[in-house]
């Protein structure tokens, strides 16, 4: 099979509009890649794009979580032939973000699945057959086991937990509330499980997602009770859930917000509860590197403790994703497969 | 010279009543001191007590900030004649939160200067000739050079910018915002400065307050001004001077809180601002036997930076102690002397 010299991707347009594309494969100018990607999946910060609670570059192509083979490379140390997940993240390495060791807000960062068609990266998304991995952007070889639409969400969901849980500290012995039990929420549960929490609470509204958890987490909360931890990770994206994490905070506790990032109503904090009871709250966005690494490590050796059947769902084809973005999945996260 | 049977002592009996008593030495258990007090500081917090802003145990010798001489030791380790500072909490090291590192917050804590004169820890507190150090209480001798009057801070002032300080994180090379400039304020100043703070600004209403580190701040700042830091330090213990800390952090910022001691409003924090920018706010009350420690050393290598004179003040008597607490003090931190 001769390899192809052009890109198919679904080109989003504005609202639920999209349209399906062909593209000149680019030529990698070093530092960069060209990855043929194996799979994607529909993070839900698409949906809020697409449905515009949140802005984004149009004309573009979305998706920035995937799977691929790389198919040309002038980057050292990554070869033609690998399978690799990358981040979401280019940066400079040189702004003041970046040489502080905060790559993720690099002072001109671009995104994968965020930037406009009409600039000089066109194929920036992963809701396409192919991705221009820049220099800047990370990108990290997956080990043989783990299945494609699982890996696909390494480069955001997963990462994104490392991160979280970094800002947790060390959960050993520790009781953990997990808020919102999305893809972040399953992925911290487990991953809380194993760095060896003593007590995990799982909370959300809705008992499909609860269920999800059901033989990982030690405790389902549906949102109000009255909960005392260590360590309350809030993934819902509300303010009511930011409260709820706060609330729970035991002497000593770290709550780490990671779903707010649209704008919400500002939460009350008390000055002198933080103060006497020497609490931490934190936030987390997007992730660096290591994360990305780790993320990785963490799907080799624990995939298999989530019900990736049904996060996932049935897989959907490219031509299908439009309409996917119009109706409710059932599942938490859809594959795309090109 | 005879060494005396008996203590004297201030005992506050609520309001501004204060009684000179004079009390029998006790014989120390395993693990206690009993320590001659050279010289004692009145924190705020007495002050905030006997103004009826903060509940106390009543009657009680107040004062948890002291110097003195080890006059009789059945602490391995500490030897009579050597001159120490002591910590303000005492703790179990066996309760959850002692196991964890958090003794200050011990489930069982007892505080110098805070109990019961009915109890059974009568000589609690540095407004006394002598303290009873219990068990469970941290102590740190205090090297040759450093004045009475200056070491007396460690125990809590110097002692919490330490924790605070250890909360903030790496300063090299970080613009730090020191709000409040009390005490802890100053201490926290020039304790930045030794750690390679690139820009400190310390920021507080009374011009007078500003002086005391004219010499080491790099920028003098009333309150209201448009700030951007990586690390605010909160010592003001108002909700404005919180929100004001709040609204300065950069990007990848983090907030220390130790001021707000006693209920003040909540401030307003926004759970997207925190997730998008990596933000960090965290609070610390008391101590770890480390910070005393670190306090001491901080003292010993820089204790000359601070204008102790006009910090301090003429010191007083301890007969004259009553009086103190009726007027208004010109100094930041007044000395007692037995």
């Amino acid at each position: 099979m001769t390899p192809s010299t052009t890109a198919r991707a679904q080109l989003w347009e504005g609202g639920g509009s999209f349209r399906s594309i062909e593209v000149e494969l680019p030529d990698p100018a070093p530092g960069e890649l060209l990855v043929e990607l194996r799979a994607a999946t529909i993070c839900g910060s698409d949906r809020h794009t697409v449905s515009g609670r949140r802005p984004g570059a149009c004309p573009s192509i979305l998706g920035h979580e995937g799977v691929g083979e790389v198919v040309a490379s002038r980057r050292p140390g990554v070869d033609v032939g690998e399978r690799v997940v990358f981040a979401v993240t280019v940066s400079c390495g040189r702004c003041r973000h970046c040489r502080r060791g905060l790559t993720a807000k690099c002072e001109s960062v671009r995104k994968a699945g965020h930037e406009s068609f009409e600039g000089d990266w066109q194929l920036s998304g992963t809701y396409a057959t192919h991705l221009h991995v820049l220099a800047g952007q990370s990108v990290t070889v997956v080990p043989e086991g783990i299945p494609d639409a699982v890996a696909s969400t390494a480069g955001c969901a997963v990462a994104t937990v490392m991160a979280v849980l970094e800002r947790a500290g060390d959960l050993r012995d520790r009781t953990v509330l997990v808020n919102g039990i999305g893809m972040l929420g399953m992925i911290a549960v487990a991953a809380a499980r194993s760095r060896g929490a003593r007590h995990i609470i799982a909370c959300d509204p809705n008992p499909a997602n609860l269920n999800q958890v059901a033989g990982i987490a030690d405790e389902l909360s549906a949102p109000g009770a009255c909960l005392t931890v260590d360590v309350a990770l809030e993934f819902s994206g509300v303010s009511e859930g930011a409260s709820a994490c706060l609330r729970s905070l035991d002497t000593g506790g770290t709550a780490v917000f990671a779903g707010t990032v649209a704008p919400v109503p500002a939460v009350d904090l008390d000055p002198e509860w933080l103060v006497r009871g020497w609490r931490t709250v934190t936030g987390v966005h997007n992730f660096e590197p290591r994360h990305l690494e780790q993320a990785v490590a963490f799907l080799a050796a624990e995939w298999e403790q989530l019900r990736w059947k049904e996060i996932l769902g049935e897989p959907i084809t490219l031509s299908e994703l439009p309409a996917a973005f119009r109706s409710s999945s059932p599942a938490t996260r859809m594959v795309v497969t090109p």
